[in-house]
């Protein structure tokens, strides 16, 4: 479930740019999509592993190639000598343990960063590397898995009118990591969800099953705020480069973006001091609790135990106990059990412990 | 009640400019005020919703427009098209989940505020978010719901004779920014008066529903540091942008408001460190009652229990008990009895649990 | 008492630079002094307060003007006439809820800081807000009760041949502060002194009035450092700043006086641990004399629970029962009894519960 | 263990650049392994203690001196002198109590780090201090005892074909570093398995020794941190200086090694924030099961000692009780402690006590 | 013992640079050692307060002149006339309560740190001021009361063919800088002792004063880290200053002592974070131990309260029980016991109770 725990083991001692694909392999088949416009026309089809990519490097349209599925080392491996990408960049790809990140190579930007969905029915967070590589001309796009989240995109670009068309493959690599981004705030939502419902059960009743939902979100958050909180600098790197794949126009997008991502920051932030409170309205409803029982023991005790003694007394056998023969020693010994136990009563309500 | 656990997703993978109404609508009619003066005249007024503001842009008189609800964004948008402002504003407008921050767009300044006000009655914290678009010659406001935190500015508005009249509309952004911040001290102090009670339940007779009050007051001001904190550095950058739409003079008062907003973030850090302080001694106060309970029964349990043995050993029905015979056998072990529970008593007193 | 919860909400919505005086009233009338002085003479005398300072403003000798009560806004609106000040710095001077700060408007500088003083009675710390302004051969300060806080720097003018009657009047603004850091350093001694007492408290008796008095320490800590910390900053600002109005010889002395606050800040968090480590150790020591107590009664229990059975055994009434006829019997049981106790006691021993 | 607690007082007032090792010796005998290659060359052996390198300092050729164990001082004084290093570079480099550092000496970059390694069979993790000498044309290294970490490197370099054949000193300089880092990965690998089987038993089955393992993990962990913390620093620093002995084409590798660190760094941060959270886990079910215990206590007690005071009354011995008397006396009484045993119960369910 | 609660009031008011001794005399007589020495020759002797130093300043051998006692201002004062110091310096040099600090006066360098000491026997961290001046051609030096810190370097002096002897000024003074650094090793060493001990004992076999010395342990750490904190950025800042009075040559040994520096803070945290852990340990020892007891009661009292039960309905004295008439009422009443006693014991077993 955590991604960072996780084998890295296997590679090390390595040497650098050695491709071996580290995680888990989350499907079977490795499926390439690639979507070829310009403002006038489009052409979307799904190409072999084996195709040749280099015509699309030199046309002047722009060129989308997604790829789903990393486990197959050679196919990433054609892919980056077609668009003749640095064999690090190629290793941070397949090996889905990296921090998010943006690197400038020059010819092209590479950006790694977490992509994360809620299972719908089992409110599991799902992990997976997302890597983008923003060229002059080119997006290329590497998952996990395949996936809907960039399912819109992919509908904006079908319409000729949208501002997706007329813009460079800058404002691609914009799009597709704002898509990413709305998921983080998808997640976020249901996770505010989850700590509602857990703020109510925490004030009215909560058992031990409460506070393990209240750790295991705070581990989540752990996880979350790891993978969010590079993004920010990634995102803040790329405005400040300048980088001529960047155009002025797609930096206003970028500042969006930057807010968005310091808007989940602090969300995630804001919702760890919530799990802080509750854990505290925990234990301090636990040690209440404990309180209750014990004053209860405590009066129970109190009241009982010095009355079973004066029973005790005169249930001793002794030859001369004269109240043992008067005619009134018994309703006697009744009235003065009843009168203690109405002074012990007395004096708990003046303490406030009844 | 929390502004950042509502609904965000309904936005997820719609292109970046789309207009949608993000957030619970709070009034049922848009409602739009007009004034626009200069030194010597100045017109009110409602306009129509669907008025076109285009020759105001142009006037040299200062015009303020501000906007009650948000849920129109037809209206919206008509207003952005005659004021010419980016797309990206008008989203972040009427998507009211925004973090505080200011943008200049060169031609215009957009801020986006939290204003918080507190209900006398209920004491509750109502949210809302406050946009000020701060151009050459206009100022544009909007806000989730009617209100009279602005009342006064359209008082000093009236008086001709006062400094807002005279100075441009940078002054008068100025203004409305100052009466937002203002109210951020009214409900501190509201808060203050709170914490100031809770400190006397706490340190005199807490129970349960002190320390809820204490953890939902924390609560509170967990999301009054989200909304104010980005705040600080939003008039920070005003004040070291040097945009030519805000003039010297002015910058003075927006160092005074920097000046408020560092001390509304420093009550807000003093007020939590105060609650965490109140939780504290809330909870030794817990554990010391537990303590006194406990040494309570400890007491009782510790003097009866061997007396209770020795009436349960001449209540015993051998044969042979000498003891029984005896004719002082009852009071002597009656005076046992006391000597033990002295003794007992004596070494309670020594050993400072009675 | 703390002055961070007082009442500053009759001002929203007034234009900026309202005199309005907010704030408790210390004094009953407004007191002024005023010193003037060069190398060769000096006067001092008390002035009226419908006095014109103007005269004072072009001399060439240095003056002093001091003045005590804030509550009559038309005296202080009276002498920022005769000394050209800005309405803003005016509103600071009789607003006495402000943050620590300087400002440099030129032909002056204006501070504000917090000045505490300890009763040497009922070690309670009053705050006070105190206004300096140091202008080119002026300065102003303002208090908001009279004080014997400066009457060594009046006794140092009065002596021809100090350091003081040689500088200008950035010195004397240097030695007006100095002696209010100064009161700082006895403030900071009575709490040591109060925590060293409170240290050997908690480690040899404490109740629970240690722990409160540990809390209101704490308390002040709080509001000491939140009024301690801004000061650090305000004379860094100055040192920076080069302002002609802070000679070099005197920015040696602001060095020394920027060393003290650091002290002071670093002794303050150093109290503040220390707060931390007493609560520690005095909810450990709740914690150990629970267990004590609870060790102790299931000792006492544990030991009579089962003797307390037996001797209820042979307090039945069975016709049957053998052991009550035999010669020995209550001797055994006893026996018995003496054997099991013996045991138990052993084994606590062995477990070192006893 | 804790290599931070070693004795370093033997050196107190010696001069500086005297060379004394400190530190445990973790080797026998002193072992030096050389290997001199070009891109069409390699030469390995093991030289002897007394050999004179000089003549390896000018050739072209990369020389690559290993050195497994440092306290005979006099081998690394001949070794330091061959090439020309400064004396405080010998002092830090038989001195294994160092910070992790790098140094510009001009002529070389002298790193040290701590290496790390995770012994197979007794999950104790061992310490070393490696030092590195990257010079123009050679690379020094010195670590305490002889380890397989790098042989990967020195089988990549008996390879014709590879990369690190082509490169200078600075890249087999980064491949060390390389190897180093990649350790660290499986330390943090086998920590994070423990993290994971320890997490699941403070769910189910948290006894002391859980609290204990989760103590010494977290304590592991400051020591790691301490460990990689200044190296982040460290490689940031060779990336900025700029110096020739850094090829830009290693730059990028460097780059991707802090990428490394910085992951390492926050994993150790995440484990740190995960132990908390096991801690917390841990005392909240010591308290829960503390409430359980006291609950059974409390409701066993409560309904028993009503009970067995009535039967203490029957067991009485005074002459006129008339109940005894009664024919159904019996019944009545048991009758009358089974109502009062099943009313305290159906309390108990209502106060969800039972 | 704790130097920052000793009384600093005595100068409240008094004038900058008037010389008062601050803080306790720990020496009876005021002792001046002075060493005169160039790469030939060396003076070593004791000179009169009362000597006229003069001469010394202008030779061009190097003088370290140190004071051993601060008491006599007077002394101190015709020092500093002496070698011009500012009258300031002199002031700090006689107030036993500075931080840490290095002041450049252009002519010298002024310096002041604490210096530490543990005493071999009672292992009390004994404290003190150092001061230092560094000018062309001399070294000022004073401490509180004599010591054998500096007699490494004084022996080192001795010897003709030392680096000490052929440096100037800058690097003796370094070499005493460095030997109190020194110093802070072999405390800190002490300390890790007693962490070593301490951690020992908190898992085995902790009391109440295992608590108490956790406590005074984190105590010294607190007055550790607020006297070294500050020389990390005096060392600093000496090197960035590029003062004329450090070589570029000293510039090196100085980045040694900033490392060594970097290695004494980062330990002191080290070790506040393990007195943290030991301190949660403890804890939940206690916490641990206080369940074990209640656990005890709990099964005592669960299973003889109800059996204690049963032989007090026997013990009735009712005249129609049907039992105790029956020939095996008493066997089977004590079998009735035993089956309830079992089943307890086996339900407790089944809980984990047992």
């Amino acid at each position: 479930m955590a991604w960072s725990l996780k084998k890295t083991s296997e590679k090390a001692g390595l040497p650098p740019g050695t491709l071996v694909h580290i995680g888990e392999q989350k499907t079977e088949d490795i499926r390439l999509t690639l979507i070829d416009f310009d403002e006038v026309s489009l052409e979307q089809r799904e190409p072999d592993t084996g195709e040749d990519f280099g015509p699309y490097v030199k046309k002047p349209s722009i060129t989308w190639l997604n790829v789903d599925g990393l486990h197959k080392v050679d196919v990433i491996q054609k892919i980056g000598e077609a668009f003749c990408l640095h064999p690090l960049v190629l290793e941070d790809i397949v090996h889905t343990e990296q921090r998010a990140k943006v690197e400038d190579h020059e010819d092209y930007l590479f950006f790694v960063v977490k992509m994360i969905s809620c299972d719908n029915e089992t409110d599991v967070i799902q992990w997976e590397q997302f890597s983008l590589i923003l060229g002059d001309g080119f997006v290329l796009s590497f998952q996990e898995r395949p996936g809907d989240v960039f399912d819109p995109v992919r509908e904006r670009l079908q319409k000729k009118t949208g501002r997706i068309r007329k813009n460079g493959s800058d404002y691609l690599a914009y799009a597709l990591l704002d898509a990413v981004v709305d998921n983080y705030f998808l997640v976020l939502e249901k996770i505010g969800e989850r700590i509602e419902a857990l703020e109510e059960e925490v004030m009215e009743d909560p058992d031990s099953g409460t506070l393990n939902a209240v750790h295991s979100l705070n581990r989540e958050l752990i996880f979350l705020r790891k993978a969010v909180w590079p993004m920010r600098e990634l995102i803040g790197n790329v405005q400040i480069w300048e980088s001529p794949l960047v155009h002025d126009k797609t930096n206003l997008y970028l500042r969006d973006l930057h807010d968005h991502l310091l808007q989940t920051i602090e969300t995630i932030s804001t919702y760890r001091e919530l799990a802080v409170g509750m854990r505290e309205v925990y234990l301090s409803t636990v040690s209440n609790r404990l309180n209750e029982v014990m004053k209860l023991l405590t009066i129970v005790a109190t009241i009982f135990i010095p009355l079973t003694f004066i029973a005790g007394i005169y249930g001793m056998n002794f030859k001369y106990m004269p109240e043992l023969d008067w005619h009134w020693g018994y309703p006697l010994s009744l009235g003065l059990m009843a009168v203690i136990a109405g002074l012990m009563m007395f004096w708990f309500r003046k303490r406030k412990l009844l």
